[in-house]
């Protein structure tokens, strides 16, 4: 099931891993503009019209009532519950050791000048709907933006046909501490948040995944608001050392090939016995999943074994990959986490599964996709805050530094820049 | 000269403001979509061709010898140079206190996660040609890629038609301690620096100010690299008390709108006696200005003067525009700094005119322009790393909590990660 490379061959993994990045088509594109552009000026008439049309729902009010959430969250299975908030517990625990604070520099001549750390406003989730729902989602991102200070966390999700919420989201969201819940999905709950309607108000940043309306319509309002990034499909790489077991390195690499015929599982061993090994246990785990179909069809396409000559070949090949999840399965995981460059996420030793972090560990699980783990990182804190700088010159330090200052101005050829200090300086 | 309006009117102002910022033709997508593919395919051939075509010069070689950058420094005037190692100093002051650390987070059961803050491997920054020419952006962008820890910071610039490098473009690299630099402008530079070509090792992040090719050619790049925000036209936003300087607020205005006819100038003021004194001095002012045709330009379109009933209402103003720059020419401006939640950069008093931290202070002057400042930040060092996570669960912690993650799996219905965590679990 899994090709078999050598290190050498990299280059050729990686531009096949690129390449399940798709632009979105321009039919899609034209199409989620008129709907954003609707929305923005005919608000509330046109999401309504438009879930119905997608969500075949006509609601009344999209505004999901406080007791309404309480009533979905209460038929949630209790032990996912706890479940949740241990998780909510580990994922705070974490995120709360990135916030920043600003600071203050103080210099001669009462110069004194610092950055400021703020939260944003307000934040709206995109939480998809339809069969598959995905609570820890809800955790992933509104957490975070809870602990950065985000006053206002807004979700909104597409109704199901009965105009009910799904009570794994409703707990999720309660647990989370979401503020506002609405019923709206697709492009047009997007420009909802973006521009406002007469029942939501708009927000500073949408994080969230979505399918590709959701995605466009991202992409098309960023700028007017902030956006999380477009993630790509999902990948995990494993470096794997001969003692490594099998059968878990099997597990890892098909938890993460039933997300999508698109995600992509890759191995680096410096062992062939092990590639073996994991081939047999891959057939043997595969054919009893639920979700087999995709499962293979991903392992088939970007399934990939990389036998490298040494533990250090095979961390040069994962930077070279920058992965979204790496996994260190090997006997002293801490020997190596310094010589990793690129990745979203690391998970250490064998008995950290992805899926540990997927939901509880506490890391965030929301994480750069396709090789951008080179220059990006998980969402977090810093993803809801923004830095303001501000800076003082006293009359003396203007009078002390101001010819520097014009200088600098006069040979930009910006003579304004330049006079604001000359109207200022004592002759 | 200035649109005189009361703070209600805030709404108007903001829509006109956004207004500025303009979709990309589709027409300059299309031709720079067809340049980018074209370097990606024939790379240094196409490169060269582009440049005779768009700088009217052939080129052997577009890299700049550290002896031509030598030769080219040595012509910038000296008072120039001193003025920009001084500015260096201030810009290192400010940002050394951006860098930041990663964690290591201790718990229960050998369980520890933790973030680390890595450098970015590599960045390219633009430097426009023609005839202006901005060395304090080369500081700006590379001194805290530097601080950042960026081992490899390139420069690109288009060539003048006789191939030279601009004396101050050459001492600014200098002293910013740029690595690699690199005669080559447009689309076609972008394409070098994202896709790498024969001369030119790709890089992970582009950064810098260019012409509406440079910033269509960023934007379709995003994703295979990073890049920074596309700048709109600027703005500045002046709360002035009735003891402000008539004179220095008139100043601090025409800097701004000599930048761009686009460029807005904002009087925010509980003084309608400033208000006219300040027309007074800008119709003064311009008179004299060697780019009077833009200020005039830029104050007749954006020029505006909003007259509030407080100093509350100031700054309420101030935050609904969330202004690139924001100046509190006020007597106590320490007691107000607080109150401001959406600015790029903030100016202190009556005597920090924007133009100190443009040049000299030590903040960043590549701030977020059109209201984005409600959601970013300016460039700095945390535009120059990325953060990645780490997880390690010891098999007993796995024993002890798998439970919750196999029940959170199976709730989202992902067997497969259900499965990851129970073929390590004893039975």
């Amino acid at each position: 099931m899994l090709k078999r490379m050598r290190a050498s061959d990299t280059g050729k993994l990686q531009t096949y891993l690129e390449s399940r990045t798709e632009e979105i088509d321009s039919d899609i594109i034209v199409r989620v503009s008129a709907i954003l552009q609707d929305v923005k000026t005919r608000r509330d008439d046109a999401v309504r019209e438009y879930t119905q049309q997608f969500d075949g729902i006509l609601l009344d009010s999209m505004c999901v009532e406080p007791s309404d959430i309480e009533a979905a969250a209460a038929k949630a299975d209790p032990f996912f519950v706890e479940s949740m908030k241990k998780a909510k517990a580990n994922i705070e625990y974490y995120h709360n050791a990135q916030k920043q604070n600003g600071y203050l520099l103080q210099k001669e001549l009462g110069i004194y000048l610092g950055q400021r750390v703020l939260p944003l406003d307000s934040v709206g989730i995109y939480v998809p709907g339809g069969r598959a729902q995905y609570p820890s989602s809800v955790l992933m991102n509104a957490i975070p933006a809870r602990i950065a200070g985000v006053k206002r966390i807004v979700m909104i999700t597409p109704p199901a046909k009965d105009g009910s919420l799904h009570p794994n989201i409703a707990a999720a969201a309660q647990i989370a501490g979401v503020d506002e819940i609405y019923k709206v999905g697709g492009a047009q709950g997007i420009a909802a948040l973006a521009y406002g309607t007469q029942s939501i108000a708009p927000v500073d940043k949408i994080v969230g995944p979505g399918n590709v309306y959701v995605a466009a319509a991202k992409k098309l309002v960023f700028g007017k608001v902030d956006i999380d990034m477009i993630a790509g499909p999902s990948e995990i790489l494993v470096i794997a050392d001969a003692d490594a077991p099998a059968k878990s390195v099997a597990a890892d690499l098909l938890s993460q090939a039933e997300h999508d015929p698109m995600a992509s599982a890759i191995l680096v061993t410096t062992s062939e016995q092990l590639v073996d090994a994991v081939e047999l246990e891959l057939r043997k785990q595969s054919a009893l999943l639920p979700k087999q179909e995709i499962v293979e069809q991903s392992l088939q396409a970007y399934g990939t074994a990389i036998l490298c000559e040494s533990m250090e070949e095979c961390l040069d090949v994962s930077n070279a990959v920058a992965p979204e999840h790496l996994e260190l399965m090997v006997k002293q995981p801490m020997d190596y986490l310094g010589k990793v460059r690129h990745a979203g996420s690391v998970f250490l030793g064998y008995h950290t599964c992805e899926s540990v972090g997927d939901y509880f560990g506490g890391c965030n699980h929301v994480l750069p996709t396709s090789g951008t783990a080179r220059f990006s990182s998980a969402l977090g804190v810093d993803s809801f805050i923004k830095k303001s700088s501000y800076l003082h010159y006293s009359e003396e330090a203007l009078q002390t530094y101001g010819d520097h200052i014009i200088e600098m101005a006069e040979q930009e050829e910006l003579q304004a820049h330049a006079n604001a200090v000359k109207v200022r300086l004592k002759s």
